[in-house]
C-alpha cells in the first residue's frame, strides 16, 4: 500500500486525435509497480493529450522517459497541427512534489529526467518553473514563444540556449521544457451579478499582477446560461495563498456592488490539504495536524 | 498502491502494562501485505490496550484473528484489574467501513470473525451495534454489564446467550463484543465562558439524546487551566450528522448567553471525508466530488 514519496507528473504530449499512437505514448505508465495512471484525456481541436500520474520518484522517472521516447518515435511536429501552442513532440513535463516530498527533489528529478531526454533521444530540453536557471525561462510562455517553427533560429540566441542537448530543436521532435511546480488548482467564484466589468475588476483586484495575492491569477467570466459571472481563478500555490481567504476576499471585494457569491466550484483535481486547511480556518481548529488525517496515515 | 476496499478496525484487548505481552498482540498486525497498523496506545489505569489498524477485508480479518488468538492465550482475566470495565482478554472489536465498502460488507466480516473466534478460540461473541441480532444488544455497555465476574450468571439468562459459542464464559478469556459501526470522530467546541452550566445546556440541546441531532453525544466540560469550558462531542456518524452543522448550533446555541466560540478540536483520527465536506459547505461548492480529490485517486 504505502509509497513513502510520491510526486505527480502531468506531461503534454502534442498528439490528441490518433488514439493508437495516445494509447502507445500512455502505456508506459500502465501496470508498473509504484506508478499510478490517474488520468490522461486528448482534445481534437488543442490535438494535444494531457497525462496525469502520480508514483514514487524512481519508478515515476522511469515512466515519464519511457514515454518521452515513445513519443519522440511517434510524433513528427513537421506535420502536426492544432489551436494548443506547442514547440515539441512532448511540450512541458512538469513535476509536483505531493507527499514526503520538497520542491527541491521534484527540481532534482526534473533536471535528472531533462538530462536523461537529451541524452537518450537527443531532445534539448529547457528547465523552467521552479527548476528554471535564470528568471526569463522561468515562464513557458516565453520558454515556447516561437513554438517548434521557430525554434532553430530563437535557440541561436545565447539566452536561448537549452539546458540540456545542442542548441537546435530535434528535426521531428523539437524541444521541451520540463520542470517542477507546486500543484495548481483551478477554482471560480460564481457571483450574482450578469455585469461582467465587476467579475473582471474583482479578479483584478485579487490577482497578483495587479496587487493581489501573489499565487493567484484570475480573470472575469460570463456564465451566460445561468445569467451570472465567474471569477476564474488559478490558485498556484495554495499552501501559501490559501482557498478560503481567496473566497473571503472575493466576498468582500463583491460587497463593494451589492453582489453576493451564489458558490463556488474545483475544476479537476485538488490535493486533499487544500480543503482540510479550509476547513480548519472555518471550525477554528486548535492544533490540528494533517497526521490526524486518517488517509493520510493509510497512505503512509 | 492500491488497496480497492478499506476496512478500519479497532479492536481493544485488557492489557495495557506488559509491554511484552502487548508486543506480542500487536505483531499480528505488522509487515503484512493489505494490513497496516496505524497505531496503538496502552493505558496502565485503564490496564487496555486500543489497537488501530486497516486493511483489506481479508488480510485484516486474518490478522484480527490471530491477534485475538495471541490475546486469549495470554491474558486472563480472573488477574486483571483495571479503571475501564471490560468482559474479556479482547473486549471489544468494531469494524469499519472506510473506502468501498459498505456497512453490510463490515456487519459480514464482524460475523464471521465472531463465529471464527468460537470455533478457533473457545471463545464465546456477542454482535453488537450495526451487527447486533435484537435491539437490546446493540449498546456495548448493555452487553458488557456485569464484566467479566458476573458473566457466568448472565449468559444463563435466554436474552444473553451469545451469538456464536457456549453459553458461559471462557475460563480465562470471558467473552468478546463484535460488531460494526461508522467511524467515530470526537470533536469538541471550546466556549468563551467559564460558566460550566452554559457548555452543559449546550450539550444537552444538540445531543439526540434530550433531542438534539440524531448522531451526536455531547456533554459540557471545564477546561480549568485555560479558564473556560467546552462541548465535548461525540460524533457517531459524520455523514448523516454533518461537522459543520453541529458547530453553527452550537455557535446559534451559545449566543443566547452572549458566548462565543473560541476554537475547537478534533482528538485523534478524522476521515478526510468529514472536513473536506465541511470545507465543501464553507466554500459552497457546486457539483463537487470526492473523485476530484488527489489522494481519492491515489488511493484508488
Amino acid at each position: 500500500m504505502s509509497w513513502h514519496k510520491i510526486i505527480e507528473c502531468v506531461p503534454n504530449f502534442s498528439e490528441g486525435r490518433d488514439l493508437e499512437k495516445i494509447d502507445r505514448i500512455v502505456a508506459p505508465f500502465r501496470g508498473k509497480a509504484g506508478v499510478k495512471l490517474l488520468d490522461y484525456s486528448n482534445d481534437e481541436d488543442h490535438n494535444r493529450l494531457v497525462v496525469t500520474v502520480v508514483g514514487e520518484p524512481e519508478a515515476l522517472r522511469d515512466a515519464v522517459l519511457e514515454a518521452i521516447g515513445v513519443a519522440v518515435q511517434l510524433i513528427d511536429l513537421n506535420h502536426h497541427k492544432g489551436q494548443h501552442p506547442r514547440m515539441g513532440a512532448v511540450d512541458v513535463v512538469p513535476f509536483i512534489p505531493i507527499k514526503n516530498t520538497t520542491m527541491e527533489e521534484a527540481i532534482a528529478l526534473s533536471k535528472e529526467v531533462a538530462a536523461q531526454v537529451a541524452e537518450l533521444y537527443q531532445l534539448p530540453a529547457f528547465l523552467y518553473e521552479k527548476s528554471a536557471t535564470a528568471p526569463h525561462r522561468e515562464n513557458l510562455a516565453a520558454v515556447r514563444k516561437g513554438e517548434f517553427e521557430g525554434m532553430a533560429v530563437k535557440m541561436q540566441a545565447p539566452e536561448w540556449q537549452p539546458d540540456f542537448g545542442v542548441a537546435a530543436p530535434h528535426p521531428t521532435a523539437g524541444v521541451v521544457a520540463i520542470g517542477a511546480r507546486m500543484p495548481l488548482v483551478a477554482y471560480n467564484i460564481n457571483l450574482s451579478t450578469q455585469n461582467l466589468e465587476i467579475a473582471t475588476q474583482i479578479a483584478k483586484n485579487i490577482r497578483h499582477v495587479n496587487g493581489g495575492f501573489r499565487y493567484v491569477k484570475a480573470m472575469g467570466v460570463e456564465l451566460t446560461d445561468r445569467h451570472i459571472t465567474q471569477v476564474s481563478i488559478n490558485m498556484t500555490d495554495y499552501t501559501r495563498t490559501a482557498l478560503y481567504r481567496v473566497f473571503e476576499l472575493v466576498r468582500i471585494e463583491a460587497r463593494r456592488y451589492g453582489v453576493t457569491i451564489v458558490g463556488s466550484e474545483i475544476i479537476g483535481l485538488v490535493p486533499m490539504e487544500a480543503l482540510i486547511d479550509t476547513a480548519s480556518y472555518y471550525l477554528g481548529l486548535e492544533n490540528f495536524s494533517m497526521q490526524q488525517v486518517l488517509e493520510t496515515r493509510i497512505m503512509e
